[in-house]
Formats: C-alpha cells, structure tokens, sequence
C-alpha cells in the first residue's frame, strides 16, 4: 500500500479500529463502545476522533476507509447497496467520500445487496468476504445474523442471512425452554452438541426437534445442563442445511469466526462431513480493507 | 351413554367444563381461568366444585372425566403416560380414579407419549384426536405447541410437536423483526400470506426466511402490516412441510381447530394442495370423552 490506513468496522453497537502501516502490518488496534447508534445527528466527526484520534495524530498522512452500518441511513452517509455480483473493483469504487477538513477526506465503504429469491442485504461483512481473497467458493459468517456467500470468478455473485443467533438468545431466554436449561456441567456440551446435531438431521424440522429440548429433559434423557448446547447445534446444524440448500455441496467453507462461535460452527461441520478453513474476523477485515484500499488507490 | 358425564378438559391455564346429557348432546358449559396452576396443593376437590359445582347439582348421577395437564405431575393426581402405539381402550383402562366424597369418583386420564426418534408428550390432545373417531389418518392441533398424529388401526401410533405459536410469538415480540411490524391494512393479510407461504417453500429454511420479512421491508418491497401474516404462513408452511417429512404424504389431513387458527392454517392447506377435514376443538373433546367414556364403562 502507498499509504498508512486508519481503517474502522463500525457497527450498530461498536467499532473496532485499526492503524495498518504501509507494510500491511496492523501497527495499533482498538475497540470502542461508539456504535453508530450512540452517536448523535451530526456527531460523526467527533466520533471519529474519540475513537481514531490518536491513530491520527501519530499517522497525519494515513488513508481513512470506514465499513459496516456507518454507511446506512442511520450512519455518517449512506452509501447505497451495491447490487450481486458485485467485485472488489465495484466494491471500491462506490465508496463514498467525506471531507473531515484540513483536507482529510474518509471513504465510507458500501454495503451489499442480495436478490436471489429473496432480497438480502449486508454492510461491513463484504470487506471481510473480500479479505478471504477467493475466486469460487463459499463463506460463512455466523452472528446473530450469520451471512453464507457465493464466490464466483472473483465476484460475490449472492448471499443469505440467517437469524441463528438471534433465535438461539430468544429461545435461550424466552422460551418455555429457558426455565429448563441450567449452566453446562461435565460432559453437557458434548451431549448437547451430540443430539443438536442429530436433531437438526431428523426430517421434523427446526420448530419440531426445538422442542424435543423440553421433552427430553422432563423424561430424564438429556440433562438440564444440555439444553443450550443442544439448541446451538441444532440451530447451527440448521443454518447449515438451509445454506447447501441455497448454494449445492461447497466442498470446503471458509468460515469466518473466532472464540466459540469457531469452536461451535468447526463442530458442526465436522460432524456433517464439511471440511473447512477458518480465518479470524479482524485477519478478514485487515485484508478485506488493504484489498479495497488498493482498489480506491487505482 | 348409560349416565351423564361431567368433562374438563383441564390445562394449566384454563378449564373448559361441559354437562353431557345421556344422549351425548351439551346440556351446559362453562370456561373457567381456574388452570392447574392456580390451583393450591391439596386443592384441587375445591377448585373443581368452584368450576363445575352447578353441573353436579343438576345431575348428581353425572360420571366425572377430567382430561389433560390435571393428570400431570403437577395436577390433582399423576396419571402416567400411555405409550405409543396406543387403543382407546388402553387410553380409558389408564384412567386413575380418585374420590372426591360421598362415594363420587372422577377418573383423570392418562396423556401419551410417543419414542419415534425423538421422545414426545401430550395431555389433552389425544382425548380430542380419540374424538376425530378415525381409524387410519393424521391428525393436526393447532397451537403454541401444535401436535401432528398418525392414526392406524384405530391406534394412536406416533406424534409430533411443534413449537409455531411460541416461535411466532417470539419473533413477533421480541426480535428484531418486532420493531418493523404493524397492523396490517388493506391486503397485508393476503400478501403477507402469500409471501410466508412462499418463503417457506424456498430451500434456505426458517432461519432464512425468516430473515427476509425484515429486508423486504427495509427494501420497501413489503409493507410493515405484512410481517405478521408473512411469519404465520412461514411458521405454519413449515410446521406443514415438517409434518409431511415425518409421516409422508397424508392425503386429508384432519385439522382439529376454530377461530384464527382455522383459518391459517386452513389456507396453509389450500397453498400446499393439502385437502383438510375441519373439527372445533369443543366437538373434537366432546366426542373424544364420550368414546374414553364408553371405555371407562365397558
């Protein structure tokens, strides 16, 4: 890269930011609790600089590229969805460009937009999927909203969201299943991620096997302890059938994840026989945005 | 019927009651909110004199025939569960009776359960599908747990649950999906119907799908007043798909329900090209207690 870049994952909740030198080496990183939805009308700039400041003053001449929600309507600017197919050179260039005065200018990277089918969009997990560097293939990204996309020729050619993560915490803790499920004891997760896995195979269905959580554990089958495992693979086990639906036999996946989302989705592709490589989220975002950066340079 | 008999179907939050002359028609009926869990320990003699006193006055000579979660653990007495396959004969032979004074008895019938890949409970239900009076076919209940049963030889000889109501519950109260909802208007009914029947047709599955009621509406491709019949007709058409997976194609199913319910998921049958029988809840259970009832006296 010709330049330092000051680079932001800025979310609804939070940002992480990055100082990447001009040898690619991440020089200083940061986590701020500045979602875009704390900061007020008009507020971005400071925001800005209460999280990235000190990046800036110890690199004045670095590049500023944003990505995720600060590019939504709710953001700093709205930067549209660019449509499927979309590539790295397309990504880029609908960047849009903010003045930060003294002649600072800061690139808000766009979101995607999916319509295969259903209408999907995404903002920020398409400068991770861009880090990955493929040309075909299949990436997963799990969350409360997980991501599944299509690489062809270099192009993300479609995506799916799923709500797995959302679903797993509203029956985690709303459900009539909730009063069941106590803290994981020896040997819980193992057995709970055993039978999650299994029911998320039986041909009842999400909204069937959910329920075997109660019923087994009112007839002394399964443990208490269990019920959480239990719904997290069956819910993963789920996300993951619906995705080879959507896009055929992927071969490999490239999952994106760390901590236990990784333990958990690693497990689940294990046991349906997918093999898999795994890159951290901040490693996929660090080359997402060197990959874009180079594409705003040219 | 050689006597009149009084019927509850008693669940954990609400009792109905019901008078039934010698000639099987409804002298009288009555819906309590005395559920079994209202109910104080040891107080169960009391609470149902409170519910059904009137009806033991007018006809002193009635037989009493509770059904449903008062014969659970937590109800007047544990009547254990039946096993799967099982006869009416072996549903009444499983009443426990207890006495009540002065030589009156009442008879709790025992609920089923079903091992069939995964271990399943119900009480209440199996008195309605006994009601149904088929010999082969399967049976649909409606609810926040609905229940599909196969039916052979005059036998019950499998079920399912499923948890649609809970689920659509929660995602139309808690998820993100809440925010974006309104009160249907003019058509949202249809279209949302239309659409969620078409989602749950489509291979990515519920997490998916479900997903989509929230960009669509963003992409302001579906009106907010849609995303409440679009999550019904996802969750019931995959609830439907799920059963189907289970226990094959059913040719007529036998839906046991009234109100909203029956209209859901009567249109869900229509979608599917699923020809359906209609039975109230209220006649199902009526019918149901006069064939345990013939049983209990045989």
């Amino acid at each position: 890269m010709p330049r330092p870049v000051i680079a932001l994952d800025w979310g609804t909740t939070r940002a992480r930011a990055f100082l990447i030198g001009e040898d690619g080496a991440v020089l200083d990183r940061k986590i701020a609790d500045q979602g875009i939805q704390s900061v007020p009308s008009g507020g971005f700039p400071a925001a800005f600089e209460a999280i990235a400041g000190d990046f800036r003053r110890a690199r004045p001449d670095a590049a500023i590229v944003l990505a995720g929600m600060v590019g939504s309507r709710n953001g700093w600017v709205e930067a549209p969805y660019v449509a499927c197919p979309a590539s790295v050179e397309q990504i880029a260039s609908a960047g849009i460009t903010v003045a930060l005065g003294e002649g600072t200018t800061v690139t808000i990277l766009p979101g995607l937009s999916s319509d295969e089918g259903a209408f999907d969009v995404m903002r920020g997990e398409e400068t991770l999927i861009v880090g990955l560097g493929l040309d075909d293939g299949i990436a997963c990204l799990p969350g409360t909203h997980s991501k599944w996309a299509r690489l062809e020729g270099g192009r993300i050619t479609g995506f799916a969201s799923f709500m797995t993560g959302e679903i797993y915490g509203l029956l985690r803790q709303h459900s009539i299943l909730a009063r069941l499920a106590e803290e994981p004891g020896e040997g819980d997760a193992t057995e709970g991620a055993r039978r999650g896995f299994a029911g998320a195979a039986r041909p009842g269905g999400l909204l069937s096997a959910a329920f075997a959580a109660r019923t087994e554990v009112l007839a002394g089958r399964m443990s208490g302890g269990a019920v959480g495992p239990y719904l997290s693979a069956l819910l993963v086990g789920q996300e993951i059938a619906g995705a080879r639906a959507l896009y055929g036999e992927p071969g490999t996946v490239h999952l994106v994840a760390d901590g236990a989302l990784a333990e958990s989705y690693g497990q689940a592709f294990d046991a349906t026989g997918l093999s898999y490589t795994l890159t951290t989220p901040e490693a996929a975002f660090i080359a997402g945005i060197k990959r874009l950066a180079g594409g705003l340079a040219a």
